[in-house]
């Protein structure tokens, strides 16, 4: 079905607020479920609410918390979530770490102790849209085999960049986890009875298979970029870890609060406008697209897009038919 | 043949003064070249003096150029490294962006118009090794396909990211270029006349394929998860850019100064010493180390390996036996 913004964002604020959480928060935490909804990320959208209201309900999220400021060291500070809601929590360290941006041209906070920020680019935009740069990542618990090993020790630590659009254009956002496919991706394609575009993982025999049913039973799903992406996860692993003198995944695999529970985010914020004016960044980012949108198409190719610019015809899509809601999950909302 | 460390750094260092380096400059660049070569990493190590040297007589490197500052915006530096020598002027921002991590926790330098900063992963390890976590990287002039295309829009632009070792440990370092396999790579294996372990690009045809020189024919090497690196390396190439005032493939790819040449590098450097104590920063990542290698292997791995772990067999073997210099080149260094 297709709905519009505030319906949606209010029927799911009313789920947030009768499992315990305040007006204010739920208000948040609904508008960032409904905007990835808005993006078509539904898996953290409206895809996710039943899964977070039974969060709450279990006490692994405490709705009730804000982050506390544990260290204050210059343009770097320490912020504890008390296993907060995930995006609250994140929502505040970004506004502290602007803040910082402001004073300090750089500002970084880590965050440790909090809960499942949901999309992790929504921050990355929410900072953008403000006129600021930003690299942010979070650690999780075990989801994937590090190279060479077969059983799940690194997270998929979602990483963000996001930059502030030219004048009139969207942000650019790059939001990606280390994994090449995402789980949901896996069950979706595997539903629909087809293969991955390309391998996602290894089956139970240790071969490379595009089999996504395969990689499901094996749970050894493919890091980006193979031995790559392995070093790359493990680093955010541990730097989320040590830059909010927080826990990585050896330790959150063992909170025993739902996905990321007890994890760390990383929010490292830059102001753009200490270094260069607004005309001049417009110009170097107008350049870089046209510039990759120059080359010549492989021929299966639906055309070359800046990180962020595949949002644009889903925006507009539900801007003008409303936003698209699956029937099950709506109704699985109204029931909550 | 085998050759102690400063036998190598000292003709190193003979060729850079002859092509016009001062003693001191032709000393910390000879000194990197040779550390390259001692971990192994010859492509920027001795293999690479014949071209930098090809670069100081062609004018393309200014011998005498020292980075000046451009503009400081508090825990934000901005230098412009008039074309000098690409390690000397990378040496000197990674200095200064470290007084301002131990100033303000973080610090950040732009370093814009500078030439080709070797191995990206030497900044990190010097950084590691006085203490501070960094995340660094270069753009480069386009070297790979946007996906999607066909043609060269992209650089692979070395992302680093480093922590300083446990005590007695070396540090733990991610240097990766963002495209699956390096151009050198690819020379080697069609040269040994194998195939790549995983496919490393697209044919002329627009197949995937494990054909090494397939790829170097038709120049399409893949990024690291496929659209996933894409997108990674464009930010990165328009966040070098902004983030130094300076400039992005588009334009360097018109500089007409080789590789790297006009080219940006950011370092973002964090005193960790801030944000914790070194005892429970070594338990984090030594726990996190132990968890990646308690995963049960694949039939066909040699280990699990923390990232810049495995270095230390071959620091060890050319401790021992001294430091491997191929013949070829070495001959090639002589003559010069």
């Amino acid at each position: 079905m297709r709905l519009d913004f505030d319906e949606i964002k209010n029927e799911i604020k009313r789920v947030f607020m009768k499992y315990g959480m305040s007006e204010e928060k739920a208000e948040a935490c609904a508008r960032m479920h409904t905007e990835s909804t808005y993006d078509g990320i539904y898996s953290h959208g409206t895809g996710r609410v039943a899964r977070f209201a039974d969060y709450l309900k279990k006490g692994w999220v405490n709705p009730d918390a804000d982050p506390t400021l544990e260290k204050d060291a210059g343009a770097v500070r320490i912020y504890d979530g008390h296993m907060g809601p995930g995006i609250t929590n994140a929502l505040y360290c970004v506004e502290e770490a602007m803040k910082l941006a402001d004073r300090y041209g750089i500002g970084m906070v880590g965050l440790k102790n909090t809960t499942h920020w949901m999309r992790g680019g929504s921050y990355g935009l929410y900072a953008a849209k403000k006129g600021y740069i930003s690299i942010m990542w979070t650690n999780t618990e075990s989801v994937m085999p590090p190279w060479g090993a077969k059983e799940c020790r690194l997270g998929n630590n979602p990483f963000v960049m996001a930059v502030p659009g030219p004048e009139g254009a969207d942000p650019l956002l790059l939001d990606m986890a280390i994994s090449q496919y995402a789980y949901g991706k896996l069950a979706m394609t595997r539903l629909a009875g087809k293969k991955l575009p390309f391998p996602g993982g290894f089956d139970k025999d240790g071969n490379l298979t595009d089999d996504p049913g395969a990689i499901e039973a094996s749970r050894r799903i493919l890091p980006m970029g193979y031995w790559k992406g392995s070093s790359f996860a493990f680093m955010l692993d541990v730097l989320g870890a040590l830059l909010s003198d927080g826990i990585g995944a050896a330790d959150i695999d063992h909170v025993g609060k739902g996905s990321c529970g007890g994890a760390s985010q990383i929010m490292i914020l830059i102001d753009p406008d200490k270094i260069s004016g607004k005309e001049r960044r417009d110009e170097v980012i107008r350049k870089a697209i046209t510039h990759i949108k120059s080359a010549a198409l492989d021929g299966h190719s639906a055309g070359v897009f800046a990180p962020g610019e595949d949002f644009a015809r889903l925006r507009k899509d539900h801007d003008e038919h409303g936003i698209f809601v699956d029937d099950s999950i709506w109704k699985e909302i109204l029931a909550l």
